[in-house]
């Protein structure tokens, strides 16, 4: 396949639906070099999500049925604004780890739900029996290639706002967004793999040779929890650096967030940047490094009830 | 005095002080026209306050008695937080309406605080008590040169980063702000005050010919509850439109800024944004507006306790 045309074009079709995000140069964070963020969770719904629920949507032709997504909250919510943007009924299964905070923002946006007991696995396997009972086109949470090419189009628009950064550190959970990352930059930049040690499908993969199933549990469980890190993604990551936070430092990095730049998110969200503040990666004299932060819907909502 | 050449010597000087906030165009919040947005609720100690205090500090030489400031929260942290940097000893007095989200905030910094009884113009008359017994240097709020000059750094740097905007919509407390809008614009975009109908004092005085005293109450009062708008801003401010909102509609675009930007700000930083939510200032068609987000020290913290 080729990405870069594949991402360029996704870029190309879904503008105007997606928001543009912003981007701050900072230091701070007790870090002794300055960082780039990228402020995703700003995207409509609150993650990059709905770039490549966008992009799945607007290159086919969607069934009458609409489309099905199963989603640990946040995909489900993308698929579902996406959904309403583009007039078609969407049936949106999550399994009860999304959350009251997540499910009632998919609940918000108007969408058919059904809440799924367990783990994201068990939503996935329902949305599957919707589709094939209904005809409902499924909008794969991280594991199509229109997905990967909907999420690639985050690190083009970086790019075109000027990223100076040699390497840039993105949070994992099922791969959507990491394979869209390496799809578009192809060596260009260093990318490093951040997943918690509560939820880490890719790290496992790559020490195991091939995808293969994890436990999920901890902080980030909702957002980052994939049983089995994406086959796309997985063949994309091949050799790049893979790293693993604890929860802890996860909610360190997530109140940072808030205390030094106002940043509010949930704690997928703040993992890449922990990565730094825990020293689990730590970059060379004179490496610039970028942090994108890829989710906002924190638990509880602070306008809830 | 020569506001272009005071503000662009400003920038100069805070540079690296001072975080650029990054700048976002958006649609939603009802309105069925494009905006423009600043983010600068994400400056160091959460508002544009940074700004005038690092010009004050840096413009002069400070006494060995170091710094006092008055401040609904907002300035005292941007004080504490600019005199901390400097390695200059800093003295706050906050009237109790801060509330305990912004006096822990000035706690934070390890600011010597005291907590004064009732409004703002209480902290102001201990701030002066203080300065005249101590010989520590008053950085005023809203009413000094330095402190408008500084937040006229604010609009430079907004421009630079390709504001677009016909009209420009900011709240207005004591006037810095909005005095360093009209300092550094000198009319090639309209400016647009917008006051909560509960702290009004530029409003008020436009009304009057001069600066009077005000009740201040209401949702954003410990930002915005100054009982006499400076005298720098009302010299500025003649015939500009002045328009009032009232506290719901406060609270309305405050909630809409986190649902559909994930921008969790103060009542104080969703003021200007109420102004178009609920008709208060209607643009003509096809102008163009931008909203100044000044402040985001909610209350209560969402990582307090």
């Amino acid at each position: 396949m080729n990405w870069k045309s594949e991402i360029a074009a996704a870029a190309e079709r879904i503008k105007g639906h997606v928001q543009v995000t912003p981007v701050i140069e900072t230091r701070g964070f007790g870090l002794d070099f300055p960082l780039e963020m990228k402020l995703e969770h700003m995207q409509h719904t609150g993650s990059f999500k709905a770039r490549g629920a966008f992009n799945t949507l607007l290159s086919c032709d969607v069934p009458s049925a609409g489309v099905v997504a199963a989603s640990g909250g946040n995909h489900g919510a993308a698929a579902a604004f996406a959904a309403r943007a583009l007039g078609l009924p969407a049936k949106i299964f999550v399994p009860e780890m999304a959350g009251p905070s997540k499910i009632a923002l998919i609940e918000g946006i108007g969408a058919d739900l059904t809440v799924v007991p367990g783990e994201y696995a068990n939503a996935l396997q329902q949305a599957r029996a919707h589709e094939a009972a209904t005809g409902a086109m499924q909008i794969h949470a991280y594991d199509a290639p229109a997905t990967v090419a909907g999420q690639g189009t985050c690190f083009a628009e970086w790019e075109a706002q000027g990223l100076q950064a040699d390497t840039v550190l993105i949070a994992v959970g099922g791969g959507g967004l990491i394979a869209g990352a390496l799809a578009w930059l192809q060596g260009a930049r260093k990318v490093v793999a951040v997943e918690p040690e509560t939820s880490c499908a890719l790290n496992a993969a790559l020490r195991a040779g091939a995808p293969v199933d994890v436990q999920v549990s901890g902080i980030a469980a909702n957002a980052l929890g994939a049983r089995r890190i994406g086959e796309i993604c997985f063949g994309l990551a091949q050799g790049i650096t893979s790293v693993l936070v604890p929860d802890e430092a996860i909610a360190t990095a997530q109140r940072a967030l808030w205390q030094e730049r106002r940043l509010l998110v949930e704690p997928a969200g703040a993992t890449a940047l922990a990565a730094l503040m825990c020293g689990a990666y730590r970059p060379e004299p004179g490496e610039k490094v970028a942090v994108l932060i890829c989710g906002g819907n924190i638990a509880p909502d602070p306008f809830a009830g």
